[in-house]
């Protein structure tokens, strides 16, 4: 009886005029510089949680709370289980009188974490002063406003965790200003994405009517070098591949066998040389067969994005770019990156092995199928003997060249189309929100398993990222910068109060 | 005046009938079966101290143990100190009436350790039944005999601290059975060989007068894989390059930057493709220049090895060698090894950089110095910008392909006359104390600095390795075979007792 009530009085507001785009910024902006230390302190809370692949604790955990966090907004909230996945967590809440649905998708889970290499816990996040080697600063003691180039240090912090404390940010926003939102808003934070989403097609398939909706906006990747607020029409796919290339059966003294037993380290990096060439063409016969040509409009969005190479090629030490390409044209093409790369232990000796890590990167209308297909057809012309278990001793005895390949979970990229109404309509918004044009990309060079909505759900998707680029997102001190998150509370809040087609 | 009173006790010895070679043998070899606790007790000891470079304390602690060890044995004992190396262990022992004064080498020093990778703690010694998975043996709680297939697992357990054991109890197998030796007896151990010995040749030239000799023997390296008593007449040399090569400043998410930064893994393969063939060849234009032929007599005893190449790759799960000639004929060529590849810390990330560790092994009359500058003009001539310190940020600005070169230490390769005096005489004593002839190689694969005792005190080389070839010298879960050391304690006291010439 009395959530009837409260829905009630919302229709009641959903009659009152809707204050101006920019009013509406503003009334966000001012929430936040009042509320800086309880995004900030939630941001720390979500980013201390170890929601890692290799922590099922921590992301139920993340789950839960995430789950609290929005019940206690008002909305409908529950976790999608029964697929072997982590929690999906999933939300919704209907606004009166509001005939489009969007939903809000993030991942709450982090990448692998190497703690010796990180400056501090990765699950002790910190605060500092700007990125590198900048001070630590005690942000609880300081006095707000808080100097928008502190970042937070800890995994997951920007990808995804700034996202979801935007969304909550921005809504928190919204309700103080008495600003319904102008469409109805679900919720889907997934916790299995940096493992590449095995179990997403299942859990779309499983729950289709629950996720109706005319768009998805994705709350993942970075923004662009520029710094200025993003869309993102499409992301590459991604397949990964870990090879292990196979020596003598134990390490080897280098001196007494050195040019008689098989250097497995030796013959890894040939095989690296042998599908990659140093530009980062990919030596792969047919590799590029199924590589669909880019639009007019999609040319035309990469041409009107700032430029950033030059500041990009100084920030990180290059003299040249792979390809000499522009960055946003360089990843449109497909990648075959080479991830890890690890043989012998330190001693002066053969190893027995070494193991290869390789991440392809896919474009439409490649399929991670087909580009193991030709991988491994590929290997096999070079002389490789491919097994995809631990050789027996019959196959390392007859075996010159031998390989065991692990596929990861994969899928293929997805470029939305960039003229359709609720394409025009988030554009429209965004440039509201950040006061001027966005930088569009027809396709992100990252992946998130964006295809997949579009191919089980019909419905377009795009991408609402909020990182800073240089956030060392997926390496040791992944960072959150705050001028970021103040974006992205922003943002969107336009999206969830701004939006209508 | 007791000194004096024990010498002249042995000068009266010397003149009573020296018993045969073949009681010799068997005069030591039930000393020892009647001592093998008190013997494995002493290896167990001196493997527990960490003797490694990354350690001095644990290399003080050794050198100091091996002087007291050898004082209480009647040695004039002392440690050679100045070099900003650890100390070398020195001793000598006048054996009244003899003519010819033997040294006889050995290190203390070990290789790294990685723990991780070992069964056990690499310094606390454990006793199995046998190589790889084979199960701990209580062996202080067995009855001897022990089973000779034991082995003793610890870092330099057999390389060389079996050696340095083998002497201590050859020594005492003399003694007890009131043997004296034929030739006046020198010890030279040092504790810097895994490093390359970068201050063997200034302790050697400070100490010439105190080495002189007429014999070195080199109780370093593992005997022929057909476990026969083994002699060498000389090593390759070597010289380490670590190769840092550099990509963006920090690592990035391979899906956004993919295809457009730099990628140093792939950089560092496609350098090693470039430098090496598939088969081992070395692809530096002059490396083989300086590669001196083997002389007839060196052919002859490689010719006369027991077979041991198929029992070899059928141990090591190999389908086939490198280069497809036997064992010891590849290791006469110098070779150039890919000890260590290492790149990506497990995410999903372009590397920032990535170490390759080469280990180069010379042959006469190659030098380190040549190769240096030959392997510095190829990298030119690939294209790399060759650096040998951390580049600066304009180095980094204007290189392409960026590589910083670090040389270690390294040594020229040497092959003793097989045909002179000592050398026929060592073949034949070692032969006695075997009872049949022993595998003889002109060169071993493996690199003891032995050039710089040629070199700088001109004196004749001959190796008396004992370890067992399968003993994971310089990998984990390195391990002393137990009847190879009895082999060992024979070998020894056949050259302390049974040589003249």
């Amino acid at each position: 009886m009395i959530r009837l009530h409260w829905l009630a009085a919302l229709v009641g507001a959903a009659v009152a005029t809707q204050a101006s785009a920019a009013d509406l910024t503003a009334q966000v902006r001012a929430w936040r510089s009042a509320h800086e230390p309880q995004v900030v302190g939630q941001l720390v809370d979500l980013t201390a949680i170890r929601s890692i692949a290799a922590d099922p604790a921590g992301l139920a955990a993340m789950a839960n709370r995430l789950q609290a966090e929005l019940a206690a907004r008002g909305f409908e909230a529950r976790q999608l289980t029964g697929a072997a996945a982590p929690p999906v967590v999933y939300a919704s809440l209907q606004t009166p009188g509001a005939k489009r649905t969007v939903v809000f998708y993030a991942h709450y889970d982090g990448q692998p974490v190497t703690p010796a290499q990180w400056r501090s816990d990765p699950f002790r996040p910190a605060m500092r002063a700007g990125p590198g080697a900048a001070a630590d600063v005690d942000w609880r003691a300081a006095k707000p406003p808080y100097d928008p180039e502190w970042r937070l240090y800890g995994r997951a912090a920007s990808d995804d965790k700034s996202s979801i404390v935007a969304f909550l940010a921005a809504f928190d926003a919204l309700k103080a200003a008495g600003r319904r939102p102008s469409v109805n808003i679900k919720v889907f934070w997934e916790g299995e994405e940096e493992r590449g989403s095995p179990h997403l097609a299942e859990i779309l398939k499983a729950n289709k009517d629950l996720l109706a909706a005319d768009l998805w906006l994705i709350g993942d990747a970075p923004v662009h070098q520029s710094r200025k607020p993003t869309l993102y029409f499409g992301a590459r796919g991604d397949v990964d591949l870990e090879a292990t290339v196979y020596g003598p059966l134990r390490a080897l003294h280098s001196g007494h066998y050195g040019n008689w037993a098989p250097n497995p380290a030796a013959m890894a990096a040939q095989m690296i040389a042998d599908l990659r060439d140093p530009d980062g063409g990919v030596r792969i016969p047919g590799f590029y067969a199924d590589v669909r040509p880019l639009t007019a409009a999609e040319r035309k969005a990469i041409a009107s994005l700032p430029p950033v190479e030059e500041g990009l090629k100084k920030e990180l030490g290059l003299a040249a770019s792979e390809g000499g390409e522009g960055l946003t044209a360089s990843t449109m093409r497909p990648a075959l990156n080479v991830v890890a790369l690890h043989a012998g232990d330190g001693g002066r000796a053969i190893p027995s092995q070494a193991v290869v890590s390789l991440d392809l990167r896919l474009v439409p209308d490649q399929t991670p199928e087909h580009v193991r297909d030709l991988t491994e057809a590929r290997l096999k012309a070079l002389g490789w003997t491919v097994v995809h278990a631990e050789p027996d001793a019959a196959t390392r005895a007859t075996s010159r060249k031998l390989v065991k390949l692990a596929w990861g979970g994969g899928y293929p990229a997805l470029r939305t189309d960039m003229d359709g109404p609720p394409a025009r309509a988030v554009l429209a918004a965004a440039g509201r929100a950040a006061g001027g044009p966005v930088a569009v990309l027809p396709m992100m060079g990252g992946s998130v398993p964006i295809y997949l909505f579009a191919d089980v759900l019909k419905v377009p998707v795009i991408g609402l990222p909020i990182a800073s680029h240089d956030n060392n997102q997926h390496a040791a001190d992944e960072n959150a910068r705050l001028a970021n998150l103040w974006d992205g509370v922003e943002t969107y809040a336009g999206m969830m109060a701004d939006l209508s087609w």
